[in-house]
């Protein structure tokens, strides 16, 4: 079965973008793209939140995402906004199981909480990882969203790079 | 100066405590016990926020804190309840910036993130340290508030516990 992973990069205080949807916090650096490169070659397919797809489609699209098919999850829009990107617009736990279940590469969940939550309560993500970022930005867009369960995880990796980022990865307790 | 550190136990999607104030989710094990005994000899006084504080006074109060000192910090509590705590009705702030510049051991804060936001814009805190748990509670009582400024943070420790805990702990860049 194909393996979801939520995560991202978040400040110490869960956000992953100020109010404004800025990202300029974000530190990059060779430990960050390496461990980036190894994990975009594990994956296929991208599912995005409807919020989190509009602020990179501003940011120029889809374009670079090479041989990637993705999906936008939305309950309000009629149409795909691009030929780049399906849309889904019935339950998003039950595409994703239906998904997991194809043959494929491995499914990243991106940026959006919202998603995010919806698919952490239906059960079907399997791995969550973070780049814990050393700031505390005090306001923005939240990385969690309330859940109506909890969701134990374990812990299966915590590096902190040079520029004092923590990368944390945990298998979801399904 | 004195050394005033906010930390303490968080979920990964930062919590303190769930919404009726439980931490049955808290893991203890001996390598946060011997961290907690190492800390606990480097301060001798503690900063309580009025609600954490209630919740402790009803657990049992402060014995066991041994020969620390402690104040409540309220702008609503007249009096102090208790002859074991002594009630701060000034700045925060103010009050900690003064407290820092006395001869003593280091400072703690304890749990409250409504203190520790206050403490944290007045630019009092040195030092945050957590001990991030494997888990999403979904909902409870937050760790950080809304801040009117960016707090960036120098990371100073990054541990993986055997449990799966993780303890970071940064130095603020005030």
């Amino acid at each position: 079965m194909r393996k979801v992973t939520f995560g991202g990069a978040n400040s110490l205080d869960n956000f992953i973008a100020r109010k404004d949807h800025a990202v300029d916090w974000i530190m990059w650096g060779k430990e960050a793209a390496d461990y980036m490169n190894r994990y975009w070659k594990t994956i296929d397919t991208i599912l995005w939140g409807r919020k989190t797809y509009e602020v990179a489609a501003k940011g120029g699209g889809l374009t670079g995402y090479g041989n990637i098919k993705n999906y936008l999850f939305s309950r309000t829009l009629k149409k795909s906004p691009s030929p780049d990107i399906i849309l889904v617009s019935e339950d998003a736990g039950k595409f994703v199981r239906k998904l997991k279940k194809q043959k494929g590469k491995d499914i990243c969940v991106m940026g959006g909480g919202i998603l995010g939550q919806s698919l952490l309560e239906a059960g079907v993500i399997d791995e969550v990882g973070f780049c814990i970022h050393p700031v505390l930005l005090g306001s923005g867009i939240p990385l969690f969203h309330p859940m109506n369960r909890q969701i134990n995880l374990k812990l299966l990796e915590c590096s902190p790079f040079k520029n004092g980022c923590v990368l944390v990865r945990y298998k979801v307790k399904n």
